[in-house]
């Protein structure tokens, strides 16, 4: 047996064109293909090592442990890892994020791509890019985008096999920010591993995932065109139609606060009467993701920072792949 | 020929399951039923007379000239009544509204079901209530369930002929009031009329539409046996419906505010954590009309005006049907 101590790093991402349901809630094959950025600068640090000593795997996240649902979808990864390998150790994950939580961004997607890159190396595997995205999107959807480098698809694919990201452009290829604007740092009610599993509830979800395929191709476009108005319109829209299936969900999930309104209206209104290139999105949650070009990025965060409720704006660059960083073997 | 002077009222209405989108946007032909309650202590008060005298149709609107796009479309219902009667004079419009304009409360409604009333029983015409209805349509499509009164339901029809409102209970079938909050009073940018027009440009209408006959059918339902909860679920599911639809068209049309959101949201906690029957919904503006019942109307009136971006309260009734108030012949 070949194992080893493993260390990776993995960015978050923002979706530009977004996942919400699941076809297979289990395998989290997802209704629709989707689209975003990794976001350099903030990560997620992953050390995995199998421990022949060890009577249960261990899970250490920014310094104390977790037990409960959150060891059990590591444990639900590690087996998955576990079952490819040939192994049969538990295993100690010691994770880290850079980032508060609660900040508007999720750290599941960093973080099951890290503890897939660092969990397969530490095992003795070696898994290629397509791999890697199809393991760390068993923990969590979004985390296959968090696999590949810079601006990533995650095609819908038709089983567990070809449900994979990829990258349609590196970090470098064009200069967007994500300004993001903290309303709250409150916890979300609802979990989107919840959200997605209510999705067909909505009357809505059927048409917005019919939809997905014109939406992809315009967004893609306007990725690799440098197309910011085509960009913008096609951000907005996929953002507002996710939450349109949100709010028409039973029950109901309104992430919106008046704060997030606030930050949407006001974006909207620099586009349209100041030509400032600047778009919102929202995640499951209150916070408001502006995006905007890198010579812009600090007349925007100016700008959010002088809306009353906005508490704190983080700002990021256009992130690289999922990487190790360290192999003790 | 004989014409007189004739004086009608009609309220405004407040629609649980909301009119959005045309099938035919000259006859206003609708792309599904819509349920409403009419308004009482709101009105529009018409005279119409028609007059071998004057030149053209005119139209005073609380005491001030309106010419060009007002008048026209006045003159579209009159020429239609003409017809109707087979007279050819011009006709003099006299009508006020007791409530103010930008009050989130449309006024179109009121003012062609009391045009509709009053202009053709001036010109000799004594309509049925379903032919005053589809007459009132034809100005604007709410208008149909300002002629019934108490609780409506404009059914969709398949043609000019069919569709027209009814009442589906009288006003004192079940005391519901309408606390409307008033969080702005600015001028909405996008009428009515073009946003139906532009509705089937978003990818959610059909499904909005497809589902029309279900979400009827339970509102019908909740309040012909008064169940407030059933009531409250479907008219707040409807209203986040239309404007799903709303912000997904082209261009799109964001009628919420920072302060919209801040009154649903309060109303949605305080029926799921206090148990208050209140609920929102939301026509094409700002406003926040907040249903409930007579018996806590005195609270959750207070409760809004505690709000601290709500500017005013109204709080009307149910009301009757549009009515001949004075005939001069």
């Amino acid at each position: 047996m070949n194992t080893s101590s493993v260390t990776a790093i993995a960015h978050p991402n923002i979706a530009f064109i977004k996942y919400w349901g699941n076809r297979d809630n289990i395998l989290r094959l997802p209704m629709n293909g989707s689209i975003s950025m990794n976001l350099d600068g903030l990560c997620t640090r992953t050390t995995v090592s199998f421990q022949p000593s060890l009577p249960f795997d261990e899970l250490i996240i920014n310094g104390r442990e977790v037990t409960g649902a959150g060891l059990d979808r590591v444990s639900y990864i590690l087996d998955i890892i576990r079952g490819m390998a040939n192994i049969h150790d538990r295993a100690e994950v010691i994770t880290e994020n850079n980032f508060p939580s609660g900040a508007g961004i999720a750290s599941s997607a960093s973080a099951f791509a890290a503890l897939a890159v660092a969990g397969s190396k530490a095992a003795g595997l070696n898994l290629s890019e397509p791999e890697l995205s199809r393991l760390a999107r068993r923990g969590s959807g979004s985390a296959s985008r968090s696999i590949p480098g810079g601006f990533v698809e995650w095609q819908v694919g038709t089983t567990d096999e070809d449900s994979f990201a990829f990258s349609i452009a590196p970090a470098d290829h064009w200069k967007l920010v994500d300004c993001v604007a903290i309303v709250s740092a409150s916890h979300k009610k609802t979990g989107s591993t919840e959200g997605h599993s209510i999705a067909p509830t909505s009357p809505l979800q059927a048409a917005r995932v019919a939809d997905a395929p014109r939406r992809l191709e315009i967004c893609r476009k306007a990725i690799l065109e440098k197309d910011f108005d085509a960009f913008a319109s096609i951000v907005e829209l996929d953002s507002d139609m996710m939450h349109s299936v949100m709010m028409t969900s039973t029950p109901a999930l309104h992430y919106w606060k008046p704060a997030s309104l606030d930050v949407m209206n006001s974006v909207r209104m620099w586009r349209t009467n100041e030509s400032i290139p600047a778009c919102y999105t929202v995640d499951a949650g209150a916070n408001v993701h502006v995006i905007t070009l890198e010579s812009e990025a600090h007349i925007v965060e100016k700008r959010l920072r002088e809306i009353k409720s906005v508490e704190d704006v983080l700002v990021a660059h256009a992130g690289g792949p999922a990487t190790i960083v360290k192999n003790s073997d």
